[in-house]
């Protein structure tokens, strides 16, 4: 099955929004096997949108539609659905029930803007939309399957992995091919070195094996094309193995796994409690951390210090750096944990400034200073990688 | 001018990778007033990148090529480019020499791969790129502009600010008409609601106004075409006006501005400072609002609570509602701040949460009740907006 991707909204052209939804959708696509070829994306224009319609059914045998599925008069997926294909739109119930559940589950009256979005093409089938007020649409039409989906995220995400993938899986039937990824997590090394190590690795065609350098972290995405998940996912196990000869040791996690899950982990196998004291992240560190799974049984107390120093805890340091050792040897004490992590820093300039990252365990103080670049969210993110490198470190080596 | 993009790499259509040079090209071109209809990604294959550029010079006068110029033998931009012409590539000095650059500067050996950089579409111009290998390329063809960028994110911004821009600005000369925009934001108010106030104001062609839904927010983006940018804003602050008219009283802020910003900005203007309890949202809200404009100058301290509980400065409470109540007076109390906001909550299920939201303003409690749906991450991130916008009114109404 050969699919095409249509992504609709003048806001994806113009540089306003960041399309997030192509790589999930793309992604439960490739876990199909169904091959993408073009992804289009047209401004909110009936005439272009039907446009690419049109062509996307001569190259493709699925259409798959994300976004103007609003209430607005600039919503035309379902308009242009139905021009293109010469088709009538008509009323759903079923769609007016979505529709009127959001309003009434919230206690808002509906505008009658909202009656749009329980029109349907004729012949085609609802999806529901637990999250949102626009109902996602599949129809089959003359040998072609064409789905829309509702644009908001969270909304997208939810439609395309609860409906549109289970659909498509029973669609595929025996046709399916499998294609499984496994993604290997890298911190404390760079990409070329990376590069270096896996030498021929790197040229397999299946599974193939692509590194990824994304801030701190390299990834390396192991790729297998088979009959079954089965000989998929020991094709995949046995490049892995070779992998981990070569690179092991700095391989933090797999797949969904973040660094702050690396952390928390290697931390509670190491059986210690977990105090932070932010000055320059803000929070950041704390969040990442207790987003973590099982971050609850040991994370203790978080501490952030705005920049005014009211009831600061530390009277006086000599310079920033002494400053973060200062408030790691507080927090763990006022914690009562038996690790913590302390950033502080200054901006050095426009686009850089000096990080330190103080961690106590036991009494026992270490500090780092590091001098970071971008912008000030860029540096702020890449400071919490730094001190959740250190944690994870830190755990492993109980 | 009419451009079309397109951007090259099979990893695009993987879902591996997030196109976050698109915007930013996108926003060069909207600044210019060139209108960008159609943007396409095709994966690393000859055939099909030739096919796109051909149909791109049928919709276009400029095409715009991004990624494809690295040195293996899937980066195809050139060859699909010179195919679809029927020019031929010749090697360019000039080329070379960028590349070289690269390598000398490094003290690294040049890989024969590397020689693949130097060619260049006959009559192609090279554009320098100093931050990497691959140069890039602006070709005049039969009435048409092509330009083709290298992918890595840091190259491209930079090429397509220093190099693209200068050429388009002077090549529009004086047909370059300005684009300019200027984004209301909203909080406390439905998409469908602000439709229906606005009304035929969303039907204007020059300036057009245009609604998006993100999270608790809703955006409104004005924009006007004009001979000049001071006509351009001229238009653009009449039909502003006019929805201030209709919405004012929902509008927290504009163009690059977040809630946080405004709830911010709104305190300062209070004069009220800041303090954050968290135990639902683990250090969210504290980042949110120390990130933003002038945060130094209220924001006194925040805290993050773990679940076990300890140094749990509230001994007994009926409920988690009483709980965020009583943990944001004794947070206030704590930092010495004018407002103290707390959220608490548990999880209802898999995909939805309660949670509390108090504030404390000299004594004065107040706490609300949310029933919010999504991923553990979502929910946290409605919790942070439902408590910024809360501080957005409580500084509002001083």
């Amino acid at each position: 099955m050969r699919a095409e991707v249509i992504f609709t909204g003048t806001e994806l052209l113009l540089g306003q929004t960041l399309n997030t939804n192509a790589p999930h959708l793309q992604q439960v696509l490739a876990s199909l096997g169904v091959d993408l070829y073009y992804q289009v994306t047209v401004g909110d224009n009936l005439e272009r949108l039907a446009q690419a319609i049109a062509q996307a059914r001569e190259r493709a045998d699925l259409i798959i539609i994300g976004g103007g599925l609003g209430p607005t008069e600039d919503d035309l997926s379902r308009e242009a659905l139905a021009k293109s294909l010469g088709v009538s739109l008509v009323f759903s119930e079923e769609a007016l029930k979505i529709v009127r559940r959001f309003f009434d589950a919230r206690s808002l009256p509906m505008s009658a803007n909202n009656l749009r979005q329980a029109l349907v093409p004729e012949g085609g089938m609802v999806l529901d939309n637990p999250v949102g007020t626009a109902p996602g649409i599949i129809l089959e039409h003359q040998g072609k399957t064409y789905i829309l989906i509702p644009g908001p995220p969270s909304e997208f995400r939810l439609l395309v992995d609860e409906q549109v993938k289970p659909y498509l899986v029973q669609k595929l039937g025996a046709q399916r091919k499998v294609i499984r990824s496994r993604v290997l997590k890298l911190c404390g090394i760079g990409e070329a070195t990376v590069d270096e190590r896996l030498g021929e690795l790197l040229r397999g065609a299946n599974p193939t094996l692509a590194p990824t350098a994304k801030f701190a972290e390299v990834h390396l995405r192991i790729t297998a094309k088979a009959g079954s998940p089965e000989e998929a996912d020991q094709m995949n196990a046995a490049l892995e193995e070779k992998v981990r000869q070569r690179l092991g040791e700095y391989i933090f996690g797999s797949d969904e796994e973040t660094l702050a899950d690396a952390a928390v982990r290697a931390l509670l196998e190491g059986n210690l409690s977990l105090a932070t004291v932010e000055t320059f992240t803000g929070g950041l560190l704390a969040y990442q951390l207790t987003n973590a799974a099982d971050a609850g049984r040991l994370f203790r107390f978080g501490y952030i210090f705005g920049p005014e120093r009211v009831n600061w805890p530390v009277s006086s340091f000599a310079s920033e750096k002494e400053l973060a050792e200062q408030l790691a040897s507080w927090g763990r004490a006022k914690a009562q944990a038996d690790v913590c992590v302390a950033v502080t820093g200054r901006e050095k300039n426009s686009s850089g400034a000096a990080v330190y990252i103080a961690t106590n365990r036991g009494g026992r103080g270490r500090v780092g200073e590091f001098h970071l670049w971008g912008s000030a969210q860029d540096i702020k993110e890449r400071a919490v990688q730094i001190a959740l490198a250190l944690l994870w470190r830190m755990g492993k080596s109980v």
